[in-house]
């Protein structure tokens, strides 16, 4: 961390903050320039409140020089993460896709759906019970019934489940969901990542509807400093001022959150646009880009969806383009087993 | 609210929309152009799930004309929203400053710039007990006992609280809280919002880290519709590409709610910046602006508070720019009392 | 174009406006809800001054449903448009890849990187002669002598070449030049657009800064409306929240563009992330996303490089690269001749 | 400037870092961290290409403590520029409020709202003759037609006149405008910038449409670093995700602007929102931010204008708000004269 002192600053108060600073137990290297005097503190700074020395009279500017987060910090723990559900792996190389509709809706809409992607060659079944929604007027999910028929999906396929927690109060519902999820909205509710961090289950960690990459990269350390390390990051999209897609997929966060964090990082086309016709493209550019797989949503009736059917792609619609996927993944080194 | 139909679709496809929109208790009027035909809905269509329409394939838009949001929109309610917290009210020309520090440290702190913004004319104390920092590194807040330390400062000033509630399970914990706050990390905690509805207590609203105006004010609605119309608005700033300042504080969003709604809306300038110096040319632009309130943090040694200490203004500075906030608010026609 | 009258009007008001649209020579569809009364305007309303009817009192909103493009809009030129440079073909499934330095320093730099590129199988090479800079301080180009070297470059390898217009003073010039580059801070100097309209030379239109996709295929109309239908856009990062990239590449656009234009489009990953490390992933998600070309900074010497060094992929790192594209775009059915 | 190099690197690649920098004329003070060594170089850094040295190797971050911008810096310039237009001053406490249409269509017209934006207390005409529009079918402005009416309302009422230049190529034509307007499409077309470093005669510079603080002072530089100071900076509204006003006026940027330089700023409230019902709340917050004056779209004929009809204010209007204005200056210690 480098702190700038403003310019014909008090000798004495220099020295209160060099003074302070030690006492967190850290080096200081005092470095006197033309017009500033630069301090570099060595040592562990992870835990110093960069604001609190920004808040001094005396100091022009702080900025840090090493990350803030540190248990997914890639500079000490230089391998990837493996996240293994029962066999299916995320990271290291292994690729998986994740598909199914936005909401459950019924036990045959979501076995018929789970077969169909599980055909098709997705590896775990996505299905909403409780869903975030911005209106109080919109459908809010069927709630623990949508579990139980989650459940059943996964009794009749063998594939994994993924389902998105919105109330902190839900975590031992939850407790037979193979990976947990946590939605844009709630990537920043501490107290729920500070309950998922004292479980032992896989976690989705959505990036926030405008979150920056630390900001992402501090809500998985919130998760992990809790003694949680199977966490799997997921981007859907940025705000931005373009309106013709619902979000901005932001590819670019791919390679840079690989070199920041040793944990998977998969792509979400579907939330990122809002339309099931730039899905195809979205994903296959995901791949090139190096991502550890997708989250796609699925539907057998996008007309009667009850939630986020106009970005939902048909069965068929999802087959053709993991045709697509697959030969792709061997150009980048991605594989699903 | 107006459907867009693709050119050259079948008749019959277009007809069975037509048939399902009046299910819905709807009337729809068929204007056909030469290159579209656009459907007319007539009604109450705040329930009517604009996504679900636009993913149909025959649809190539729809554009919403009435707001979303019906129990706090001022088309239903055109008087101003007074809330009214034992005399202290805010909306209807009453305008109110809350002041107090960011997080509540020790009683001699709390007590002692409570008694300090009061004597400088503010009206509610704020103090966060419960604290969400984008670190799990960062000082958390001192949780229950910070409570009983603002319910202390009541007693001891007479003025009424605020305080952030952070998590849906603490809400019995704050029932003898006198203003609720939704911090904008949780605009969109809708279990929260819901939860909140259920009680009859004021609610101050921030809004979320880049949220629309019509996220805000559905996240409102969120609580109105449950039952509760104790809403207090609060405009914190957005986030922008602008890395000189934290945020943006987005004052042209002020009399834009104050034509979409009748509830108050007040304005924290010192979240918007993050900069103690910015926050006395903000607060004036605020009250010419045309807010119903603000909320200031004010920290009697900023050089030593355990957060936000780099906004936070000296009593002396808080009493100074009170000294120019009152003759602004003659000019807008607005009045403490 | 929808035209939403504001609740209880005057009859004769919304009359005067009836018929001063159709003295515009559109007719008008009303139709009057509960709420609201709509007129449809129906017509070619490609002319009509959408903010000047919004600034009647009696009106609540204006909602185009049209685009306000003509010559670029796919709608009425439904095949792709192939940009054809002496054989060099963009546009139709032709793919071409367009490389070279940020700026021409020596002609033994431009010639050597020239004849690099070439052999890595780039068709187009780039190079600035001029160079708009944000500071008054950087290198502003060699100027017209860097326009010789280019032509020199070409001589030796065959390769049309590339090169950015900043002062319409210039364009006698650029008469020799191959393809005339409109940088991001031009997308909307209307004059030089006007210019390049008149001439009958390709023109690679980058998207601005911050420009949404709308102004963007505007200022491509602009020079369409002139007569000069060789136009290329190029997609370039757009400006959002997020600091660890110079800007956000925006690849949803893609797939947008191609819908809405005839026009091909291409992907430059160098200006959009800023690093060069990122400029592989970001050009295998391009191709997989469905672009018609790339255009990459390449140079012998990055670390000596005038400008934009930190981008600059070295020859043979760009020559690695281009093994990965190849197969890529078989599976996404492009080809460069 | 601050440069953090990467771990592990060979220490003779280092020295040649530091060999090369001293070449330039600066100091180096070399500070060595547990995970990092961190160079701070001394002297006038504002000429260093802080990208080419983020492009080596061995470097992992450059940060710029100095601004990079020196002839607009308050630091080297304390005292506050004023800008004097035959005793029309802005800056150093002096506050004006220039008026009139967006575009001059009329001599009636341009007259006729000349003398009324006089008498409500104006005191400098604006009026656009050349006009910058997103579509090529819009009304393009009068041209040098309308610089000639300009001149004639400038006889009649004796007002200076401010205009928008938008071609390199009209600096004669311009010759006897008071005041140059660069738009904020053209804030970075530094061809023009650099002529109008040549003359001396008074420019206003606009923010542009998504311009940093720092970008917008750097284009400030490119006109000053010609050697004309007489500078007005404009803060126009700067562009977000918020759909609901055109732009997001940044009255934050005040304060900060008045911190980085000695030039006057002022706000253009009509642009920032495009409504003029928003223009007198946003007036009377920027006058409380402490800006050095305004600029306000006035017609007397909104309905027929042929630009920007939607934000200009009627003549009543403006004189309303000026009624408003004038005791509000005396606030935060602002004078006409």
């Amino acid at each position: 961390m480098i702190v700038v002192i403003k310019n014909n600053q008090e000798e004495k108060q220099v020295n209160n903050l060099i003074k302070w600073i030690k006492s967190l137990g850290l080096a200081v290297n005092v470095s006197k320039g033309e017009s500033s005097t630069v301090l570099g503190l060595i040592g562990d700074t992870t835990k110093v409140d960069m604001e609190l020395i920004a808040s001094l009279d005396i100091v022009e500017t702080v900025k840090r020089i090493q990350e803030p987060f540190k248990n997914v910090n890639r500079k000490f723990h230089p391998q990837d993460t493996v996240v293994d559900i029962n066999g299916c792996k995320f990271g290291g190389g292994f690729f998986q896709v994740i598909a199914g509709p936005c909401s459950v809706e019924s036990e045959e809409q979501i076995i018929a759906i789970a077969k169909a992607v599980k055909a098709a060659g997705a590896t775990v079944l996505r299905g909403g019970a409780f869903k975030p929604r911005s209106s109080p007027y919109s459908f809010q999910g069927m709630g623990g019934s949508g579990l139980e028929l989650l459940f059943k999906a996964r009794e009749v396929t063998g594939m994994p489940i993924i389902t998105e927690i919105v109330d902190v109060r839900h975590i031992d519902l939850f407790k037979d969901v193979d990976i947990i999820q946590i939605g844009a909205r709630n990537m920043q509710n501490f107290e729920l990542l500070k309950e998922l961090g004292r479980i032992r289950k896989p976690v989705l960690l959505k990036r926030g509807l405008a979150a920056t990459i630390e900001e992402w990269l501090m809500s998985a350390e919130y998760i992990m400093a809790g003694g949680n390390a199977e966490i799997i990051l997921c981007e859907r999209g940025i705000r931005t001022y373009e309106p013709f897609t619902r979000n901005t997929l932001d590819l670019s966060a791919i390679p840079v959150v690989r070199e920041l964090t040793h944990l998977p990082v998969i792509v979400d086309p579907s939330h990122a646009s809002g339309l099931s016709r730039l899905v195809p493209p979205l994903s296959l550019a995901s791949v090139g880009v190096g991502c550890d797989g997708l989250i796609i949503e699925v539907h057998n009736d996008p007309m009667h969806a009850k939630s986020d059917g106009a970005q939902s792609l048909k069965p068929e619609q999802f087959a053709d383009l993991m045709g697509k996927i697959r030969p792709l993944m061997d150009i980048v080194g991605k594989h699903t087993f």
